[in-house]
């Protein structure tokens, strides 16, 4: 304190500029946060809410009365239970539950069998308990169906089971302690499930649904944009900012990497009970099957990008004829993306379902070099992509029992499914110009 | 129980073969993961053993006197703090130690003040910095720096204050049990240490090393591959089975989603010390942009399969200037990234440089058609993202003082830069036959 004062002293104006700019850096840097997504203030006074509920068992004198100290494990369970989405605190803290319940009942038992070996064999046998379990539950983790959905139950259930056994050694009352402990968690996982379900919930499964629709939105920016600026009939390609083009092409990169957080959200979204239009056995693999199938096609966009940029001028010499074909081929799958990604998040049955003829298109482009060449062959490979997007997608609707689409669904000149019930099979020839 | 012994009682049979198939997949699996990985058994034993140690001090009656139950506080420690590598169990450990002293000292300062409020004043007080604490602590959480390297931090922030300051309430001497639990917290945190650092150490740093390594060398597998089996004289491709086909083409897919285990490792790696060729400030970054543009190489190769996939048939009519021009490129670039993934593994400044004639190039193929064309202009675009690479991985031998060479690191018939100190720079020209 003393040495801050000193330094304080020497240069006032500048720590207290220093110190204001972090400040406003701060600041606004919080006010983005807010405002990018609201959520994330209410969750944190969901937080406070939830910490502030659970302490009120520290205030009522005959509730403490009734558990004493152990009242601080329904705090530590509610701070380390609560998290942004309902079914990852679900996840976590059913973990804890049930871990603890296993856990205690095992170490109790530990304590029982490790009385009747005496003063002296009683710590000996707790200990070689404690590491076997120790170390065979922390082995547990390593089995990647385990880590995914139990990880923080091992640990847990670790904890409950030393805890228990060693304090037994200590304290007469194991079983009460146990009991207690017990009840605390479960207080502690009910207000979280509680505050986290009824008080502006936050659906893991939603979340998904919605970065799935995200994605294939930035895609099909991408090859709208890329059929406007470099194939229209008006050359627009070159009246266009580099910053402008950049912006446009550079959505589609965060596709490639999303697939931790697509795997993250469908472990919780498991854990959610069925709410509005999800079920409870909502097929969330189909949800990561698409995402698997965007994440390949970013990458053949990928591809595209670097050799478009990688020479431009190429794409200026084509004869309208290609410009043509490839205008076509690039607007319709950035067409068909849009629609699939609107029908995913309103969950209606995707009626526009694209089959371009990619065979044929091949035969009838003037090769007017190898670049002009390979973007063409890039976009056949990029449309087949979308067919099989569309599949999956169709696939989803039918086992996620999407409903059939509003008139709103089939704007872009695609002709609608008449019968509902054969909807996600429906496969409507949009025509490429040859 | 009961029920479960009607059950067998029934088919005791059925479930006695059950059980037992069970059992023997889980001990498969078990042997499986410890075969791949030995250390994974060793971690499960350190872990074991740290939790073994630290229970004594609730076996040594002098020691469990002075810490009384806040001894459980070391065993807590121990098990959230112990992680497979020496980064996570060190930023953990210091992210709990800190983090405990400053929610601890917080909490007995919010007591002090929530004592001269009188018998009511006081919880409204509490209560009140509890929820204004704990919200605005998980709102921070939301920074994306605050998240990758504090996150836990300010969960055991919350705890603690939280913790003591409702504590406070009920207990006398708030002072003497933040002492305890800050001391107990410290013996688990320098347990985890010490087992974790000094018998049989896993640092993430070297994970990142060879995981960047590892992907580098996957997808020079592919490109060799792919020159031996499309593009070789003897036309290797017709005999070659479709399964050692397939599983020579997947290895690299698994490139394409290494982010966030890179990600993780570098910030595991900041955490450690200087050890063995890692000093302290090692360019973790460097390896994060290396890893970066492998991901890219990687989305190529993707493309380029998909492409090959489609259509062989195209690849076997090309005439033989063409093979070759392709096979050299294919063949070379694997080449050039083997080079690379050893150098970047022993530590060594790369010596073997490409610079692939990629324009010249363009010109002398004559195309044999779209799919020929696409295939070799991915290749262009592949070699000029393995020239990235080796400039990245050039980056990273000067930031991270990588030792020169060994004959060993020369032997594909590129010169060898005889002058250490510019060979990040040297390029040597692979004369790709035209």
């Amino acid at each position: 304190m003393s040495s801050m004062e000193v330094e304080q002293m020497s240069h006032p104006e500048r720590v207290f500029d220093a110190t204001k700019a972090c400040i406003v850096r701060v600041l606004k840097k919080t006010k983005k946060l807010s405002k990018d997504d609201p959520r994330r203030v209410i969750h944190s006074l969901k937080v406070g809410l939830a910490l502030t509920l659970v302490s009120l068992l520290y205030y009522i004198r005959p509730v403490y009365d009734g558990f004493g100290v152990a009242t601080m494990w329904a705090v530590l369970t509610v701070i380390v239970v609560m998290e942004y989405s309902v079914g990852a605190t679900i996840g976590k803290g059913l973990n804890r539950a049930f871990a603890t319940l296993l856990g205690g009942s095992l170490g109790i038992g530990a304590h029982q069998i490790a009385e009747l070996l005496g003063e002296k064999g009683e710590p000996v046998f707790l200990g070689v308990s404690v590491f076997l379990l120790a170390s065979g539950a922390t082995f547990s983790r390593f089995f990647p169906r385990i880590k995914a959905r139990y990880d923080y139950g091992v640990t847990i259930f670790i904890l409950s089971f030393s805890l228990v056994s060693m304090s037994s050694y200590r304290i007469e009352d194991i079983v009460e302690l146990g009991h207690q402990r017990l009840s605390t968690v479960a207080i502690g996982v009910a207000v979280c499930l509680c505050v986290s379900m009824f008080i502006c919930p936050v659906w893991a499964g939603g979340e998904l649904q919605e970065l799935i629709a995200l994605n294939i939105e930035k895609l099909a920016a991408f090859l709208e944009g890329l059929s406007t600026l470099y194939f229209a009939e008006n050359d627009g390609g070159g009246d266009v900012s580099k910053e402008k083009k950049n912006l446009l092409f550079q959505g589609y990169k965060s596709v490639l990497n999303s697939k931790s957080t697509e795997d993250a959200l469908a472990n919780f979204a498991r854990w959610e009970p069925g709410h509005g239009r999800f079920q409870f056995k909502h097929p969330w693999n189909q949800y990561l099957k698409i995402g698997t199938l965007t994440r390949q096609c970013a990458c053949h966009i990928e591809a595209l990008h670097s050799v478009l940029n990688s020479d431009n001028q190429a794409l200026l010499d084509i004869d309208d004829n290609t410009r043509l074909v490839l205008y076509n081929l690039s607007s319709e799958s950035g067409k068909a993306l849009s629609e699939l990604a609107s029908s995913i998040r309103s969950m209606t049955i995707p009626t526009v379902v694209t089959s371009f003829a990619s065979d044929a298109l091949g035969a009838t482009i003037a090769l007017d070099g190898l670049k002009v060449a390979t973007v063409a062959s890039l976009l056949i490979e990029i449309a087949a992509c979308v067919e099989r997007v569309t599949g999956s997608v169709g696939e989803l609707a039918q086992k996620a029992n999407f409903s059939t689409a509003t008139a709103h669904g089939a704007m872009h000149g695609a002709s609608v499914n008449p019968d509902p019930t054969e909807a996600a099979e429906v496969v409507v020839v949009l025509t490429v110009v040859d």
